[in-house]
Parts: C-alpha cells; sequence; structure tokens
C-alpha cells in the first residue's frame, strides 16, 4: 500500500526528518502529501513474518547493501483510541517511555544507542505510536533488550508524570498554539470529523492535557503497551533466524497481557453540508486555502477506491506535471502553489485535500476558482487514458525510489500492519495500481469530491475576506514552488 | 433559573405541546428561544424539598388554584452522558421505559392515566430524562407506584429492544433525516462544539442508533435509572405531608443502586476559527441564515454573565420591541423574521444565537449585514439605561405569566435541578436580573459575541450562494411574523 497510506506516510517522512533530535524536542509535524515516500515493489519484497508466543507480531525485511539495521516497534494505539477527555494521553504516553526503568536508569537507553552512532526516535499518530532505533547490526540484541524492558518495566509515579507533562505542553505551546496555520489544522479536523475521534488533535487539547494524571498514564499502559497489540518490525542487514533468536531472548520473555479490544471507534453520520473555517492572524504572511473531502481510506474503502484516489490525486496535484499545477503555477500564474494530496493511510476514514496560495495581484478567490474548476472539469469529462497511465507511471516509479531506504521499507510494513492491513495487501499494491481504470477515476471524484462532505478553510494574512492581495513575489523556480503540505496529525 | 435556563425550557415548551401524543409519535423538537416560558417570582415559590434514604430528591410545590397534580420524574442523564459510539442510547431508553414491568404490562400505566382524562408523557435532551403525568390528586399514588415500578422492575429483552429501535428510527427518519432545517442543525452543533458531547444529536446518530442493543440498554438502566440519580417534582393540589407519604411508601422501597459518578463531560477546547455550515435543498422554500456563539450557561458562566446574556438576547432580539426585530422586520423590511436567543440552561456552554430570512426582494445577505450591524453596534456603543430597564421588565413580566402553570412551575424545578443549580438558584434569579448594569451588557457582547467562536449556517432553497432572492410575500401582520425557533434538543 503505502503511497496509499499517505497518513501514515506523514509520519515516515517526519521522522526521517527528526531522527537526530532527543524525543523531547521534536521537529515540526508536516505532512507529506504527494508521498513519494512509501514504497511497494514489482517483484515481491522478501519478507518474513512471525508471531511471538505473547502475541507480538515479528516482520523481518532483509536488506544487506549497508551494515545497518532498522528496528521498529509500532503499538496499535494512538489518539483515536484515547477516552473522551483524554485527548493527548498517547502522545504523553510516548514521552514517558523514555523515562526510567526497574532495569536501567532515564536516559540510558537513549546514550547507548548515540554513543554507537546510532539514531532513534518516536511518534505518535491517529492510529499507532511507534519508537525506533537505527544501529549497526551487533547492536540489535542491545536495542531489543532496552525496547522489550521499557514495554513491562518502566517507571510510572507523579513526579515523572508531572515532568514529562510541563514538556508536552511546553511543545504544544510552541508547534500549535504559536502557529496560526496549526491551530487552524486543527478546528478543520474538528469540522470534517463530525464524530469520529480524527476530529481530535493528536497532541491534544490544552486543558485536556494539562489534565493528564498518573492513574491516566498507568492504565495507558497496562491496556496498550503489551506484545499482544504491537508489531514490531526489523528490516536491513539481517536474517530471519538471527531476529528469531534474538526476538525469542528479549521480547519473548514478556508476559502476554489481557487483548486491549478490537478498535472500533465511533464514524461518521452521513454528511450533508458544505463548511468553511476561517482564521485571521496577523503573522500569516500569505493568505491560502484548502478543500478537504472526507473520503475512504485504503482500510475502509471499497476495492479499488483508494487506489483511484490515490491516481486522481496525483492527477490532479500530485506533481508539477499535474493538472492544477499547469493551470494556476505555470500557464496563468495566479498561484504560487497549488496541489492535490490523499490522506487514506488511516485505519477509518480519511481525507481527499486540494490547496492554494495566490502570486502576486492574483486573490485567493481566483486561485480557489481556478483549482474547483479543475476537479470539476474531471467529474465532468473523466481523465484520458495516456494521462492516467503517466500518472500511474510517475507514482509507481517514486514508490521505487522509496524502497530503496530501509528505514522507509520499515515504516511502510509497520505504518500498514497498524492500520488493519496485511503483508499481503502491501505487497499487491503496485497490481492494484496497474489496475485502475480511466473511468474509476472519475467515479471516485464523483462520489466524493462533493461539496456536502467538504471544509473549505482559509487562512488570512488579517481580518477580511478570503480576497487579500499580497506583495508581489518573483517568482519562484518551479522545484521551490513546490507546493507546501498541509498540517498533519503527527506529532513526535 | 428558568427564563434563563432556555435550553431546558425548550423542553418545557414542546412537553407543553405534545402531552397528548404517546411517546412513539412525539411532536417535533423546538425551542422556545426566548424563553418567556420559565418562572421564578418576586416573592420567593412555596416550594419544599426533601431527600429519600435512597437518594431521590423530592421537590414540592403546592398550588391550590385548581384539583390538579403535575408529577415529574428527572432522571440526571441526557444524550450528553452517553458513551462514543452509543449516541441516542438516552432517547431510546426513555421510550424503553414504556414497555411492561415484572408488575404491570405494557401500556397499563399509560391507559389508567388516560382512563381518568390524564395526560402523561416524557421527553429527552441533552442532561436530562423527563417523564410525567398530569391527574387529578385522587390520582397521585397510582401514578407513583407505576413510575416507582419501571425504575426497578422494567422487562428488557431482544425482542422489546428490535422492536422499540425500529420506532426510534422512523422517529430519525421522519423527524430529521426528512426535514433538512433538522439535518442542518445537527451539522452545526457537530461544527459549534469541537470536543464536548452537544455535538451529537440527541436522538442520536442513524448509524450508531441502528447498532444499540439490549446489552447496551440493560447497561444503561441500571447505571443511570436509579433513585440516587433523579429528581421527583410534585405540583399542583397537594402538600408535603402528603407528597412525603406517598414517595416513602413508593419510591422509598426502590434500592439504592451505585453513584452513577459525576457529570464530568469532554469540555470545549479554546476556540479560533469562524465557521460556515451550508446546505441547499429543494424541499427549502425561503432562505435563511443563523448565527450561533458558544458561551457560558447559567451553570457554567461566571456570576453575572448568564443573566447580562438573557438580557442581551431580550434587547437584541428577544421580542417585537427588540433592535434587530425593529431594524429589519419594521423599519427597513428587509427580513420576514429576524432575532437573538440565548441557551443557557444547559449544564455546560450553552449558545447565543441570531437569525433571519429576507423578504420581498431583499437578499439574505442584506439580512445577515443588517443582524450583524445591530450586534457591532452594542459592542461599539453598548445599551442604553431606559432600554435595558423596559427590556428588564418585559422579561421578567413574562416570567410572571409563565409560573401562572403548575406544570412550568414542574419543569422550571427539574430541568433546572437536573443541570447542576438550586433551589436557592431559581429563587434568586430575579434579584440577579434585576442586578444587571448597562455595561453587563456590553462586556457579554464584546468578550463573547466574536467571529472566533461563531458557526453560521446558511439554509438554502436550491444550490448557490446565501443571495437567492425569494418570491415576493404580502408582508404578514407583526403577530404572524414571530421569529420561528431555531432547531432545538430535545427529542420527546
Amino acid at each position: 500500500m503505502s503511497f496509499a497510506l499517505s497518513r501514515n506516510v506523514a509520519a515516515i517522512f517526519l521522522a526521517g526528518i527528526v531522527v537526530a533530535l532527543p524525543p523531547a524536542l521534536p521537529a515540526r509535524a508536516e505532512t507529506a502529501s504527494q508521498a513519494p515516500a512509501a514504497a511497494s515493489t514489482t517483484d515481491k519484497d522478501d519478507v518474513s513474518s512471525f508471531n511471538l508466543e505473547n502475541g507480538l507480531e515479528v516482520v523481518v525485511i532483509p536488506d544487506h547493501r549497508a551494515p545497518v539495521v532498522t528496528h521498529m516497534l509500532w503499538y496499535h494505539v494512538g489518539s483515536a483510541d484515547e477516552e473522551p477527555g483524554k485527548s493527548g494521553i498517547a502522545h504523553f504516553f510516548e514521552h514517558l517511555m523514555f523515562k526510567a526503568t526497574k532495569t536501567y536508569p532515564a536516559g540510558e537507553f537513549s546514550r547507548k544507542v548515540a554513543e554507537i552512532g546510532g539514531q532513534e526516535n518516536a511518534f505518535t499518530s491517529y492510529d499507532y505510536t511507534a519508537f525506533y532505533q537505527q544501529v549497526a547490526p551487533q547492536a540489535l540484541e542491545m536495542v531489543m533488550t532496552y525496547e522489550a524492558d521499557r514495554m513491562e518495566n518502566l517507571i510510572l509515579n507523579d513526579d515523572v508524570v508531572k515532568t514529562e507533562r510541563d514538556v508536552v505542553l511546553e511543545e504544544r505551546r510552541s508547534r500549535v498554539d504559536g502557529d496560526p496555520g496549526a491551530l487552524l489544522a486543527e478546528e478543520v479536523n474538528a469540522t470534517l470529523y463530525q464524530n469520529h475521534p480524527y476530529r481530535m488533535p493528536v497532541i491534544g487539547w490544552l486543558h485536556e492535557m494539562q489534565q493528564l494524571n498518573l492513574k491516566d498514564a498507568l492504565a495507558f499502559y497496562e491496556k496498550y503497551y503489551t506484545p499482544n497489540n504491537a508489531t514490531l518490525v526489523v528490516s536491513g542487514d539481517v536474517d530471519l533466524e538471527t531476529v528469531k533468536a534474538l526476538a525469542e531472548k528479549t521480547y519473548g520473555k514478556l508476559p502476554r497481557r489481557a487483548e486491549p479490544g478490537n478498535r472500533v471507534r465511533p464514524q461518521e453520520p452521513e454528511q450533508n453540508t458544505k463548511r468553511t473555517v476561517s482564521m485571521a492572524d496577523p503573522r500569516v504572511s500569505q493568505p491560502s486555502f484548502q478543500k478537504m473531502w472526507l473520503v475512504p481510506s485504503y482500510t475502509s474503502a471499497k476495492p479499488g477506491e483508494a487506489e483511484a484516489l490515490d491516481l486522481l490525486s496525483e492527477i490532479l496535484g500530485g506533481s508539477t506535471r499535474s493538472r492544477i499545477y499547469q493551470a494556476l503555477v505555470v500557464r496563468d500564474g495566479s498561484a504560487a502553489s497549488a496541489g492535490a494530496y490523499y490522506q487514506g493511510g488511516s485505519l477509518d476514514d480519511g481525507s481527499f485535500g486540494i490547496y492554494g496560495s495566490p502570486r502576486g495581484s492574483a486573490t485567493l478567490e481566483q486561485v480557489e476558482a481556478g483549482v474547483d474548476a479543475q476537479i470539476a472539469k474531471i467529474i465532468k469529462d473523466g481523465v484520458t487514458a495516456d494521462e492516467l497511465e503517466k500518472a500511474r507511471n510517475r507514482f509507481l516509479k517514486s514508490m521505487i525510489f522509496a524502497r530503496d531506504s530501509q528505514s522507509s521499507m520499515a515504516r511502510i510494513y509497520g505504518s500498514t500492519l497498524s492500520t488493519g492491513q496485511t503483508i499481503k495487501d502491501i505487497q499487491e499494491w503496485p497490481d492494484r495500481i496497474r489496475a485502475v481504470k480511466v473511468e474509476d477515476i472519475q467515479d471516485v471524484a464523483k462520489r466524493y469530491l462533493v461539496d456536502s462532505r467538504s471544509v473549505t478553510s482559509y487562512l488570512m494574512p488579517e481580518d477580511g475576506k478570503p480576497d487579500q492581495k499580497v506583495e508581489e513575489e518573483t517568482p519562484a523556480s518551479e522545484e521551490t514552488q513546490q507546493p507546501e503540505e498541509p498540517a498533519q496529525g503527527v506529532v513526535q
């Protein structure tokens, strides 16, 4: 799947960016909308998997080109699994996992990884929380020992909770409250999702984060941080037998706890309205808009729909060759940036989005109308066979680049298996992309890109209508004009 | 509190309208926005209260003008107490309470009340569920016997659940799905409330109602339908001693169950965006708009704020003497209807709203701009002492009319005590209304009627922008031009 899993891919990209940062000071969360990050294969990947008796699923992806291994532990719990009133606990708990255990003092694991030139970090999204390290193969047993240890032996007390709560509160202040775009994105999600917990920010609502306590942390740890709720992915310079032996020796000693239960979240009702969300802030220098539709994800879609949405986003606005980019940025020059994306990598319904920002004397309204016209055209006339073929090739090719990295592969498998899909789904995904027909593209556009399931957001430099003009700028090259990624719900 | 408690008062009015209907076929839920329904007093009401050993709170309001008693049992549970994914269970359970008990066959209670010329019904709102009967004093023991019986002895099984679930599903289809205004109102609430369960419709989301089952019903009954989670209000031709004796004899025999726990719901985050929600539907003949702001309720407000919001709504658009009505309906004639309301009778934050609909060749945009101008004027210049005094008098007077009814009195006390306030609060409310000063009105307008906590909704006759013109109509008299009440979350 992969490309498709843009919501997950966001985490992947982000992770790539922030590996060197300490967990308490994570980089800004951004999405990778065009998502040429995930990978899949024409020839099947050499992937094996097995389960330990305690329920831990282990996936091994050998890649012997360099003496490096990537070790990623994916817990099947994210912010969308939080109880009402406890928003932020999933991300908060990710932070707590870096504290002392009964076996090791706080910080020892991180120091060991750093000492041998390794990298490590963790991230939380709507559907999962992942911890990873990239080290030399000889150090794999060490990281597995520490990672297994903190699944069972973490020391939680009021001191630890209070201290780390201040850290995540500060993180929210600097990353969200200090950023109009991030604040707007939160309220767009709260508007797009009327019932589903994707409505809530991964980092949590401020007033609820402030109340998170030791009791919440203990309950969360006990319920979700158990081997039977996790997938371990090891990729790189290892083989199946080595991983098997090490996994038994480390994770294999952990007891299986009660099943955390199936992940049935409140789903969306039928949506019947066109909504807008506007924010004006003096810190905004360039007006921009974004329109999002509630659409199925790879996991919730009928067969073929998600693949068609992925290719629709590629044709419409996935690259500089796309319809939107060519029409607005290249031909009429009204937009400084414009594009489209599909976030289909979630367990439940995801979103399809378009966005744009004016250039020179153009107004935001003009850009919005221009982007809307491109969608209307596809809904009315569909796409051509040649255009689909080219988009498909670009799309599949970008994945092949992506799978060139062992850590990307680990992320693709980890995120996909944490959002309700299988190894087979991942491996067959390129064939499903190849099977998408011209009429499938028009069908999903007609079915899903309708006003009554949409939210349009406006981010404005100052109070006023979405038709502010901005200073003329020297048109940047196509390279630097790459559309900015919309804010995303992944928190480190 | 009463007048103030418009969210509750909605139930009151509604109840008044539908008493004669069977529970399975309730009337359309509407709000009583200006709420001259609730009552309070200049001289303190003659009200007593006591608690049974099992925790049931009993309030007695003697009124001997006619040989009638009103018996209302208020459970402190409503749709905002539902678990995620179980929307509609509170209202569904209200229906189930009319089924057979271990003691009496289904329908016997209703038949007995009807036989003696009594009236009965029940209703569910965000914060409470109430059952009531109005009968001759001699029949009070009978209704108390039956009402107490169904708190303990209801027979719940798959048959009963399945049959009644079809009834509430049909209710939703006819009352909500068949009514664009009701559908729009649902999504306005889902947009205004980003985190709080007032976001969800009282009747429930269709797909969740379809899944409600016996297990849900049993758990709900066990947890919430217990004497220590209810307030009994008896008003009319009775005295305290009689009610005390009968209450001991009937409800007094019921066991106290586990406390249902305190009603702490997820609260709203700080809101930072101006939102719109639009719906176009061929069944709509007249375009209209409504703008709502998230504001504190009587229970959640700082002292004096809710009273000021009530008087602000009166001055702004609470009657034909209000600023909005005079400016738009009477003077420039652009609006067929226009007004303002305050829904302050909820346990958690409520809403303040304005609304309007164009007349003749006027556009909806014109009406919206006209109403907005009235708010801007109050924010800038405040109100005059004379205007406040007149509004206050109208407001207090309308309550005196309202308290002329024993059933209104029962509803005021029941709804107020079910939303976190006390008998003292109700009794002192007129004094608090008298204490509101000119500057308080401007203060709450400035503080709360800001775009970043607002949602504007547009209901349009057909696809298009909110500037549709409608056919010229013969201007109706002021009487019939009374603003229509916005849809409300009370379900019978």
